[in-house]
């Protein structure tokens, strides 16, 4: 089969350069059932992400320690192509989309819903073989079986996009009160989605804060009550917000970004952490002052993304996405370097 | 009557050398009542903290604004002396500990029960005249009356230490499970309060971090079930707790502890802010892969308050605490500063 | 002054019959400022409401074991006509709609803005002259004052019917998860409230259930998405929600609908008991075996009033209200008894 | 293997009078793995619950249809005999305690750690063949592994009685704070496991109600701060503990406790339902007036499981048992239905 994978990391601080082929499209074997709960999944979309982009750089390369090359792509929506022989939930020709994490289900984690913390999981696209290719293998504990009639390309994003910026949402929907404010930092692949999960689980305003225009208006567009030009301008954050927001949600943890949010707190407000890169920095005597709190995100389990594709079924959450081929998957990861993409960029192999 | 005041800030890094009289007792007149809710409080007792050393560096200076001189003092307890004319729920003789803050009970955070947000308060031996006096002014909305039989005296550092650690420990209970661990970093005047609340509010285990012997005797008595002997120690912490703690409690918040204490924690832990004075440093990339949550703890309200009297009356939690005659209060400050006080010192007028 | 005040029982099982006049409308002294926190209200509107009729009837008349004649009237707004000596958060002249309890601000439950469990409290329209009338007094504690803009005539009905349906569709929320349903039983003066606030609150889907064609359609109109015509039809609930709801709010209360929600209700399921007149009868093997939790909603307290102003002035929850002069209120009564009022009616002095 | 099985329904009402065999000990074949996670366990001890006793009564013969004959016994543990395929998490010569369940692990509920919600379930000793017998077949799902050294045998009552009792008590710690009073009607099997929950989860003092003289004995061993007679006893019960209990934990719910437990609350408390066969009433103007939540518990989730065991491994929580041989099981039986046991029966097969 075609699959895109990674020879050589670039460094950190990569971009890639004009005929640069950061991935090559080749073909490999399909892979094979190896254990009682194995999913072969025919792969019809595969999120890009820039997680992907970091890979590339090597940054995750202690992390993961995976010998290359391997196949990327760790957002992934398609249909069952083969199932082990412990396999019930799911059976052939079924449409999925899938948990990015492929997680055990006995270990202390998995048994409380937390798949995420799972003890004893592999992670394909990052730690193992991903779906930018035909076919992906992964568990049965991570598909999520599609409602009638949706279509598994265009939701592939959803599988890690879509659930990190979900959870965040449900962590800040649980202290959020009419009249209170929520921003949004950065109305991108992910915060698009976070600002209309707000707008579901929370009575809060939000105000999306982003330098491009054409980002701001997709939030006008996805009804923001406000729209700021950029998250060094916490002044005017704080003078629409009535004096500062019960929660920031910071979408891209870099860049200043990461310290602009905690300025725009209010008092006892909460900075939810989804971007990364940055520093936080906050004289301890300032977390208490503000008695704010400072809270991670990450990804999400099985149970948020199942609610997300309730969400999206109803009409109430909707992704923008656009489509490349497979083979053009370098063009693809120059754009969203460029962040030429609108939304996010989705891999077809066939 | 005698009140002990500040005449001049001695500015930061200050520590009192032999010899030294930060603060004056000199002669000044009683406070009177002002306002329709006022009360004046004879002192029984009133609880050295921390922060008064740091107002007498200047390090509040710019925060409260006040002019000099004025008396410190905010964690009193005594007797009703006279009241406001709209006052009903407290009379001459009843025996109270002040809440610290004098709210108003009318802004939205009053209103929810949240009194340290309150838009329209004064807090007394910070803002306005405090308890190192004969007689203090304050609010009736201040008053929690204490049980038959409760002397003030030794009562009074819960106003302010006591609140402080029973909040943090609340906050901490809240996310805390059966064969959980909760690390308390300093075990002073706060930690040992906060030690003891754990217990009570918590099924966790607690591991006591001091690098003091005596503090580390203490926490053994209070129940610890391990003790480590400094915030440096944190393989020893992990290995003690099987891999990290689900929450760590600073009651140090510098010197090294603010960095420690975050990496103590297990994925997906809390660390609660209690001390103050370092800086907070995490890369956000840490923050999101251990999800953990930064969350600072201000004072306490005036149910936080009423509660933990309840604890107190029923025996379940004990204050350490050494007395001092009002006109020794600089040897009290000189003591507190090189830790020679173990528990909390408390200044006695009578 | 013009009040509308009652002079005798008619017991219980009363209905009004033509030519009665339960309530006579009379002159009567002004109120009079009592106390440091009393405020006089010249009523702009005052909302009819059920418990009104009860009254008459005479069902509370050992509860509140007041002297007849008083004035009815226990869902007012209007403007801040004089306000005692220590009142400082409103002025003459000042927009306000009342909270329903004259509270004291100093009992624990106060403390913890739980108002409706204040240990010293009166209820104007209740266990005191209420709003039936030109003035009013009660305390600086029930006023929320108005944005700029807002006309108080027709909010009076969201001092009592208002904040009953908006608390308890938040503890509603506080467990509705996408995809989830709840049901809303009865749309008329609270229901139609409470369908708004499950949807600004929470991410479920509506199921409203009422006999009435017209209340049916007030439903859909209001975005409900689903409708049933009559609490008996459980199964038809069952079915449309694919197995029953996570939540039930029975505005009812009474005539099998008490029952009926019960029964709607799937594992784990939460009824929230609004309307009252029925008993509920459950076997406890039941209670166990759904895991259900049976839930009173008592009124709200003040924050509860003031949110739901914010949800009013962005336009999120609108409420339906028909207005009558003062002197007509026989004929509302008359009006209301025999469910010929959509949504609210208000009763208007001037 | 031996196995002590239910050849006939009693009918209900029945009591074994002297003579009666309820049970048959006889030979049968030993139990084989069927499912790829399938796990046989050989029983240590198996605990004998009341419910036991509603089964021969034939009150679950409709829920359950089990064709006759088989093996009852639902509170199990002991040491792993044989495993499924692809079983991982246990290996033959574990030390376990079986969760009552033998859940699917991959529905709905299973993934938000709900198990007692599995919609493809079996329940050994209740829908399939359960732990009185020499060996028991159940899933992997259901296996909690005991730390070193801990014996399984007096550990069986745990998997049902103690979760139960854990459960509920986790649902009361939730809304306990300092100075409550929580109420356990029924100091027997899962009451005095209820009691020391309390005490470890919650800040609260616990007032135990029971008719039995060495029920109250063991309630004051366990630290029980104030001890009643008997549920009827209401208003000693609220003079005890100034008004009224937070909560009221009912372990009998029956025989008057189901009623009495409701005029036990103070406003806004919460009665929870654990024992069952009597029918709770209450008028909805008084579930709204008290604003009382009436709340189910249902045996406990795989996690409730694990947590009870770190307990118990911490000496936090003791359970009182008494062995029987497994052929002296109808021994047990009429001893447990003429309330001779104090504390759990348990079965002992070798």
């Amino acid at each position: 089969m075609k699959a895109a994978r990674l020879h050589a990391y670039e460094f950190q601080g990569w971009h890639p350069r004009p005929g640069d082929r950061p991935l090559v499209t080749e073909e490999v074997p399909e892979p094979q059932l190896m254990g009682h709960h194995d999913v072969i999944v025919r792969i019809a979309g595969a999120g890009l992400c820039r997680t992907d982009l970091h890979i590339i750089e090597g940054i995750w390369k202690d992390i993961t320690q995976r010998t290359l090359p391997y196949t990327l792509g760790h957002e992934n929506a398609g249909y069952v192509e083969d199932v082990g022989d412990a396999v019930t939930m799911v059976q052939r020709g079924d449409a999925v989309i899938c948990h990015p994490l492929a997680s055990c289900g006995y270990c202390e984690a998995c048994r409380r819903g937390e798949d995420m913390y799972c003890t004893a999981s592999y992670f394909p696209g990052l730690s193992a073989d991903g779906g930018f290719a035909e076919y992906l293998r992964t568990s049965d504990r991570a598909m999520v079986k599609l409602a009638e009639g949706i279509d598994p390309i265009e939701l592939a994003p959803y599988a890690d996009a879509g659930i990190t910026a979900y959870r965040a949402a449900k962590k800040a929907a649980r202290v959020l009160r009419p009249g209170d404010w929520a921003a949004v930092i950065g109305v991108g692949g992910l915060g698009h989605i976070g600002l209309q999960c707000l707008h579901v689980l929370s009575p809060a305003s939000v105000i999306a804060v982003d330098a491009s225009e054409s980002a701001r208006e997709l939030a006008r567009t996805l009804g923001a009550e406000a729209v700021v030009s950029g998250s060094e301008r916490v002044e005017e954050v704080k003078e629409k917000t009535g004096g500062g927001c019960q929660v920031v949600m910071d979408f891209v943890g870099e860049l200043g970004a990461e310290a602009h949010s905690i300025q725009m707190l209010r008092q006892g407000g909460t900075h939810i952490v989804i971007g990364y890169g940055g520093t936080t920095r906050v004289p301890t005597i300032d977390i208490i002052f503000s008695e704010i709190a400072i809270v991670g995100s990450l990804v999400g389990n099985y149970t948020d993304l199942s609610e997300l594709m309730k969400l999206n079924e109803q009409g109430r959450v909707r992704l923008h996405a656009r489509r490349y081929p497979l083979d053009e998957i370098n063009q693809a990861i120059s754009d969203l370097d460029q962040r030429k993409i609108s939304g996010r960029g989705v891999l077809v192999p066939a």
